[in-house]
C-alpha cells in the first residue's frame, strides 16, 4: 500500500483511468503522472482514422481532455473529482504518426476551477515529435461521488 | 446514379463518412445531410464511457467535429475537401442517455474558412432530449486530394 | 421603487453597467434586459478602429463579454455577482457598420457555471444587420461583494 | 531608412500599430517586436475598469488579440496583412495591477493560418507579475490591401 503522497496520487489517477472504458477503446495508456502534469499516449491504428487516413481530431481531443482533467485532479485534495467544463483545441497539423502523446500541464489551479494547457505531439517511429494540436481546458472540482448530478 | 444536387451532396458526404474508420469504432451513423446542416448520432454503449459511467466528452467532441466538418462541406463546390482547424466545446450536462445526436449548422460559409455551431443532444429512450454540449468550430476548405499535406 | 421582479432585475443590471467605466469609454449602452437575455450596443467611432478602419475585434469581444455576463446575472438570485471565466469568439466578417449590437442569450443556466452565446450584429445606417461575430462564454456565480478575490 | 530585416519588421509593425486608433484609446503601447513574438502593454486607469474596479476582460482580450496578430505578422513575407479569425481566452485571476502586458508567441506559423498563444501578465508597481489571462488565437494571412473585403 503506497504511503508517500506522489505514489498515492499516481495510484488514484491510475484507478480512475482504468474505469474510463473509452480510453481502452482508443488503446490509450497513462504514461506519466506528476503533480500538475499528466501524459496519455495512444498508438496509431486504422480504427482511429478519419477519411484521409490521419488520426481523427476527436481522438486527439479525447486523450488531451482526459490528460488535462487528471492533471487538474493531481492538484486537488483527496475526495475530489474533476469534470471538464469546456475546452478549445487548435489542430495544427494533420495527425500523422506512430504514436500520439497528450502532455497536460496545469497553468492555474483553483479551488473551484482549474485551467490546463495540453500539447498533443505526433511521434514518428524514430523518436521525432511534432506539435500537432494544442488545447486550453477548464475543469471544475466536484465532490467525488458516483452519483454526481450536475455540471453547471 | 444521382442527378439532383441534393442527392449528389448526400452521396458524397456518405462516401466520405464511410472512409472515417473512427466513426465505425464509435458506432456512429450519419442521420441527416442537408445544405448547411448535418446530423450524426451515436448510441450509448459501455465502451464509450468515462470514469463515472457517462459518455466521454471526447465522444461528443468527435461526432460534433465530424458533423460540423460535413455541414461545412455541403456548402462548398465539388472537388473541395474540408479540415477542421479548431473547435471549442462547452460540456453543459453529464452525458447520460441512450443516444447522442450532434446537430451541426453552418453559421458563416466562406471561400477559405467556414464556421459551424453544433448542438449535442442527449436523448433518453422515450424521445426526450437535452442539450448536453455546444461546439463552435472553424473549418478550412482544401483541394480534395488524398495526399493533402498541411493544415496551416 | 420597482416592485416587480423584471423591473428589479433591469434596475440591478443597469446599476452595475453604470459602474463599468470601460463601457463608457467605448460609448456602449445597455439596450435590452430580459430574463436570460441582454443586449449592449456601441455606435461606430474612429477611436474604436483597427489598422484597416474597421472596429477592433476587442471592442466586439468587450460588449459581447459584458452582455453575456449580464444575461447570466439575470438568471441568478439577488445577492449574486458574476465573473466571466472564459470566452471564445469567431470573427465572421470585418466589423464595418454604423452600430454594433451584442445580443446575449443564456443557453445553460447553472448554480455555479452559466453558459451564454452571444451574436454580434453589425448594422448599417438603414436597419440592415449582418452577423459579424459569435461568442460562446462561461460565467461563474460569486457572492456579490465589492472585495471579491479569486476567479479560480 | 532601415535596411536590416529585423528593423524593417519592427518598423512595419509599429506603423500598423499607430493606425490602430483603439490602441490609443486604451493607452496601449508596443513594447517588443521580435520574429514570432510581440508584447503590448497598457497601464491601469479608471476608464478601463469593470464594475468591481478591476480592468475589464475586454481590455485584456484587446491587447492580447493585437499582440497575437502582430506576432503572426512577423512570421509572414512583406506584402501580407493578418486578420484574427477567432480567439479563446481564459480569465485566470481578477485583473488587478498597475500594468498589463500581453506577451504573444507564434506556436504554429503557416501559409494561410497561424496560431499564437498569448499570456497576459498583471504587474504591480514593484515588478512582480502574475499570469491573469491566457489566449489561444488563430490568424489568417491576407494580401495587404486597404480595401480587404472578406474574412471568410
Amino acid at each position: 500500500m503506497p504511503d508517500d503522497p506522489g505514489q498515492m496520487m499516481e495510484t488514484r489517477v491510475q484507478a480512475s483511468f482504468e474505469r474510463m472504458r473509452f480510453m481502452a477503446t482508443l488503446g490509450a495508456r497513462l504514461a506519466t503522472v506528476e503533480r500538475g502534469r499528466v501524459v496519455i499516449e495512444v498508438p496509431f491504428r486504422q480504427g482511429l482514422t478519419q477519411q484521409h487516413g490521419f488520426v481523427h481530431a476527436g481522438v486527439l481531443a479525447s486523450i488531451a481532455d482526459s490528460a488535462g482533467g487528471y492533471a487538474a485532479l493531481t492538484t486537488m485534495p483527496a475526495g475530489r473529482s474533476v469534470l471538464a467544463v469546456e475546452f478549445k483545441i487548435n489542430l495544427l497539423r494533420p495527425a500523422k504518426g506512430a504514436l500520439f502523446r497528450a502532455d497536460a500541464k496545469v497553468i492555474k489551479p483553483g479551488r473551484t476551477l482549474t485551467v490546463a494547457e495540453i500539447d498533443v505531439i505526433a511521434e514518428d517511429g524514430s523518436g521525432n515529435g511534432k506539435l500537432c494540436a494544442r488545447m486550453q481546458q477548464t475543469c471544475m472540482a466536484v465532490a467525488d461521488r458516483p452519483d454526481i448530478a450536475v455540471a453547471g
